[in-house]
């Protein structure tokens, strides 16, 4: 199945649920029962580190929305609103952010305090149907990362090649479920937290040398990224490694990559790529190539605590440079290694840290 | 003359620009003359608003940067070796970013207390060679805006078209100068502030709709952006509309692409549009379109009083809108036009919009 067929597929599915969401409520009306929604709980005590799959689910715990409880009726109301909204965006073959939709949501007979109670109504939905709200038509706002290297895709019927894409490569949108994949000639991912580094990447022709994908993360990698790593890590095999800087931040930037977000538990099946490593910056490398570092700040040191404590970080290599980094004080960026010249990330640090894995 | 050309030719002016400092330093010293170099001010009182030009230029006043001064040795040791590096970037045919080379400086005679310190000491080569400091092989780190429709360009050998690109477009890089514009079939360029809008614009296909190229700019215009737009309009005659929300940040947003910034007075004759058209939402459009708004907070009306006394600002136009805000309190963003369907947008308002120019 091509990833056209396979889109149409999850839209049908999509929409099925979302029309059988619907029916469900009309047959307890016709049957003169209180109709009802369940919807799976997100708190807190909900949210569990599922150890084999490698990252963080929802529980089986859920709330019960019901028209006999007054102070649910609105809260069904702008639901099923939502719902309607979607069905009409896979109809249309259209996609809309949910600021759009909070502005669309004007002309509606229910409406929201603000957006921050129609996001909340579209991520009720999210759980409710078990999909993700890029499969509803619900797009981020952000583009996601930067791609470059030998990989060919399909939007709609363009070929893009990564490679050809121009010196910031192609860009990943939020309509990625869409793009297939045609074709490629590399071994590997490397993900970079910044565009720095992957412009110097570029610059240094690793593509080539590593023959591997150069993704420039721009920090916290948006939804669209972290779907495209799941995607060329399970779809073409490809290992995937994550280089960030060296510090609290930059760990958890890989992180939420790898095992996922606590807060998205309920799509992190669609977004986790737990068979992706950390390549990036750690304490020992900061010992071992003399780095120019900065002192760790009291809420660098505050946030490594943190992250001692949260099951993502259980192996023992992490929490082996955690503690280290807090013992030496310091943290580093991957930019440093511009101490030794430009070209040594790519010369040496790389190929040395590629080799210990 | 091919941007090929254009681009070697202006790396010849920069390597020029760069020995010539270094010679006239060891013509003092071979004269036995105390070393000095001018340096042109960019202090408040030399940025001056050019009627003519249309944007901020630095007036004629300059200081005196001698080596017979204790206190001016060390910034001429570090604009030395800045010039020195930015004269092997050129030889290698590299680029880098101020982050690289604060901590390549990690191994050089003279040392930066701070990043802080080593941009500055870049400004003063920008200002005092009359160069932007691409042209000098320092690079900013962010990427520039996205683009989408009949443009195709030219980086090194490669030809890459904006309407090919992918759903996010085309993304302009940072040696975006060095890129050629092969061809294009269209008639103007329409800059938006979100990704959001963006695709929303690519989706309702405006890019055949108004036969043009559409801009994501993501917020503030990095200077790649502005040195795009500035080529489009020069090079290919095209007029470039910016459409932001309406509130003093993204009036200013646009100015910025319009008139440039008074921090980058040296080098606005590169980067300022001052053809270029506010197209974005007015505090008419608020009340003409009775669109969903906020009410300005105290900082909005605190920014809209200051843009009033800005010279960039002087227009009748202008005026009139900012004290037109001021007096109804309220702003708007350009997706709440959605309001009236998610097509509204293209379907009436750009249309209107574009007819009253």
């Amino acid at each position: 199945m091509n990833r056209k067929e396979h889109s149409v597929q999850r839209k049908e599915i999509a929409v099925n649920k979302l029309k059988s969401l619907g029916e469900r409520i009309l047959e307890d009306v016709n049957q003169n029962n209180v109709p009802a929604i369940k919807v799976p709980s997100r708190g807190t005590s909900n949210i569990v580190y599922d150890d084999q799959k490698r990252y963080y689910v929802l529980g089986d715990r859920y709330g019960q929305r019901s028209l006999g409880n007054v102070k649910q009726i609105k809260k069904i109301a702008q639901m099923v609103y939502v719902a309607n909204f979607c069905k009409e965006l896979m109809k249309t073959g259209k996609t809309a952010t949910l600021r759009e939709m909070y502005y669309v949501s004007e002309g509606w007979d229910v409406d929201f305090g603000d957006q921050q109670e129609s996001n909340i109504i579209g991520e009720d939905l999210e759980v409710t149907l078990g999909m993700a709200r890029e499969d509803l038509g619900l797009m981020p706002e952000e583009d996601g990362a930067s791609v470059y290297g030998n990989l060919t895709v399909k939007d709609d019927d363009v070929e893009i090649s990564a490679l050809k894409s121009g010196k910031s490569g192609y860009t990943i949108s939020p309509t990625i479920d869409e793009v297939e994949f045609v074709d490629h000639d590399v071994k590997r991912v490397i993900a970079v937290e910044t565009m720095g580094m992957f412009h110097r990447l570029v610059q240094e022709q690793a593509y080539k040398k590593f023959e591997t994908l150069i993704v420039g993360l721009k920090g916290q990698a948006a939804r669209a990224t972290r779907r495209f790593l799941k995607r060329v890590n399970e779809e073409l095999n490809l290992p995937v490694y994550v280089c960030n800087d060296g510090d609290p931040w930059g760990f958890h930037i890989a992180m939420v990559i790898i095992s996922g977000s606590a807060k998205l538990a309920h799509v992190n099946h669609d977004l986790a790529t737990p068979d992706a490593k950390f390549l990036g910056v750690t304490a020992s490398d900061i010992i071992n190539y003399d780095l120019p570092s900065d002192p760790l700040k009291d809420i660098d040191v505050l946030r490594l605590k943190e992250l001692l404590k949260d099951p993502r970080y259980k192996d023992e290599f992490w929490k082996m440079e955690i503690k280290k980094m807090i013992k030496i004080g310091k943290k580093a960026e991957q930019q440093s290694f511009s101490k030794y010249g430009l070209e040594y990330v790519v010369d040496t640090y790389l190929p040395e840290k590629l080799d210990a894995m």
